[in-house]
């Protein structure tokens, strides 16, 4: 799909391993048998240590990994060298979890000559089966030896469970003079809602960022990306995204709010609300892409609220599978949104590539060509303009339709 | 569908019509041109006026329809006479829709000798479509012509939209040694969720009960039934519970909360909890009766926020159409809703006709059978049982599968 460029940057490639220093591996090793031999574990190692800043589900119900990862970077002090990640099971739910994602852990460090908990650990799969170490133990060296640096793609592909294709997005920015990277692999498709909306996101980047400064930015850019995603309202158990910043590019680091700590978070915000497109459009049975913009709120959790209420309607989102413009769909999901603002000021606009066209003003239906929107629908991704005239702030929630493919593949997922 | 028999409640016929005094008739007017000629429009009315409470939708787009109901009860002090509804349009976001919803109230009045605010008015189907008044003014006439103590089926079939069954509960109980009867109609498919969860609900009775008592029974019992009942998650902007007594069972007017109130009480229970059933049961496209309990809460919020969580979760929903014991995303769903419990404590089994099994304990995943949780799950009322261990409280949610047909109902609704 296309990129969208908020701040015209210039995109690259190279995934997780866009930023200097960064190696990756991927691989299957069997977590769960499988003839595809699709690649089920990967490492992303960094040839120095790195300031990290995570943000975590919150679901209860916390995958194993999450609480390890957490503990490890509380006792580093937000350092961290290495993420070692795999699908197919989300160890979680399990009596024997926490010792399995610290055996990962150290099986990792071990094979790194690191510490263990210098790793940063991940899992996604079916939630409540016993994961199955032996195939990790065994993975784990042929790992280390395939580490290259451009290892990111065997990452991101292993990363995958019910993902069509991989999610990789790397940009080029500048910093005290110094031309920086920053980019990063995603992977989630079904049980996605903020919040934590994104399952599994690993971001690197060589800009030289203190870890205080880099939790900031990350707090703050998750709030309008990864957040405002939604594809089935389900909040994950496993929803993890961290950053691993490693000063390689040698910039002065950015302990302040800065210019240089707007132009890193810009570069964040670039990479991960595409990353959150990605995501919203491989949906699990996902046809499009919905983009709900929320505009002339009085302020900025009003009009997430609005944007997000939209784009999870399950009936708006069977109308888009079905290229139907029933607005009154679209407003009756603005209008159960928890937030004030006065419903007779609402307009609502349909947008795609092949044109815009107003459904809905002051509250009510206007005359519109059922014909044009029809049009206007049948392209594959669609954006759906709301205002409630009642200020100056906007914001973007992303989702996609609800399909037949959706219930064909939860309703027999785990076999 | 089995009634649910809480209270040891005689069942009776008659739906709306079943408490004395109460006549009701239905027919074909055309709101939507409909070549198989399907009730659209209909009338209820008491021989004797009576105190009326209902409770709405808490969309901010509200219906037309809701807000003159509201204001007409409010000028008569919770007194009414008649009910007048159509299906097939909504008149909700239309710049015309009061005044065609007063014009409804009137055209009643007229034909029946009352006063139009005695009449409560209400539309449900498509939003945002001008309602065409002409098939209402030529439909009043013999409609009130036709009314009849029997009409309980006419009328309960002329509020239906994608219903595939007509929903109709009645019960007999006593209140000052006198027989009372109390019986309703609800319509209700998709675009439903709390609060209010309803859609179109009309309840009549022939107890003498003041206006102030009825709406506090109307509160409590819509508490613990419709707003506990998710189909999809849209919390639909004309929905309506309105409940009518006529006195005509000639019992001492219930004025406090005493033992006649209680009896009162449990009818109405017994009638919203079973209706709320029969509208789980016959959500769009759904194969399965999902009830799940929450027990061991320490507050009545907490087990009724946990149990709509799962119910609301669209991966166990479509784990359920899969008849797969999926017992993670149901942890999944306890762990994100918005309660405060040890997670650690959960336990949950899975029940039906077939009988019941045990899938987690103490918030871990147990060995069980997948072929006898199968033959469980592919019954089609499934019981949900969640215990939080926390205290002596319980709640119940209802809801259905996510199918294939919901995706195909919704994909196209309105042509």
């Amino acid at each position: 799909m296309e990129l969208k460029n908020t701040y015209n940057h210039k995109f690259i490639d190279g995934g997780v391993c866009a930023a200097r220093g960064f190696k990756a591996s991927g691989m299957y090793c069997g977590i769960k048998e499988n003839p595809t031999k699709k690649n089920d574990i990967c490492l992303v190692v960094s040839d120095k240590i790195c300031n990290a800043a995570a943000v975590y589900t919150q679901n209860k119900v916390k995958g194993a990994p999450i609480l390890v990862t957490k503990k490890n970077l509380e006792k580093t002090g937000g350092k961290a060298i290495a993420v070692i990640a795999n699908s197919k099971n989300a160890n979680t739910c399990n009596a024997d979890g926490e010792e399995k994602a610290y055996r990962m852990c150290g099986l990792a460090a071990d094979v790194l000559g690191i510490k263990p908990e210098e790793v940063i650990v991940a899992s996604t799969g079916v939630i409540g089966q016993i994961l199955p170490i032996e195939p990790v133990e065994r993975a784990v060296k042929p790992l280390a030896d395939s580490l290259s640096y451009t290892g990111n793609e065997a990452a991101a592909t292993a990363i995958m469970t019910t993902d069509t294709v991989k999610k990789e997005v790397a940009v080029e920015f500048t910093a005290s003079g110094k031309t920086c990277r920053l980019g990063g692999m995603a992977k989630g498709s079904g049980m996605i809602h903020p919040n934590m909306a994104t399952t599994l996101n690993f971001i690197t980047t060589d800009c030289a960022v203190s870890t205080e400064m880099l939790q900031k930015a990350l707090s703050e850019v998750v709030k309008i990306t990864y957040n405002c995603l939604s594809v089935d309202g389900d909040t994950s158990t496993n929803d993890m995204v961290c950053v691993m910043a490693n000063g390689m590019a040698e910039n002065a680091e950015i302990i302040a709010e800065n210019e240089d700590y707007t132009a890193f978070r810009n570069a964040l915000y670039e990479v991960m609300m595409n990353m959150t497109r990605m995501l919203a459009k491989d949906g699990e049975g996902a046809t499009k892409l919905l983009e709900c913009t929320v505009s002339g709120a009085d302020n900025l959790d009003t009009a997430i609220t609005v944007a997000k209420s939209v784009i999870c309607s399950p009936l708006f989102k069977c109308a888009m599978f079905g290229s139907d413009a029933n607005w009154g769909r679209i407003l009756c999901a603005v209008g159960y949104a928890d937030a004030e603002f006065d419903i007779n000021k609402v307009n609502v606009s349909l947008s795609s590539a092949a044109g815009t066209i107003d459904v809905c003003k002051n509250g009510a239906g206007i005359d519109f060509s059922e014909e044009i929107a029809k049009t206007i629908l049948s392209e594959d991704e669609i954006g759906i303009n709301v205002s409630i005239g009642n200020g100056e702030i906007s914001a973007t929630a992303w989702g996609c339709d609800l399909t037949y493919d959706y219930v064909k593949i939860n309703g027999d997922y785990r076999s």
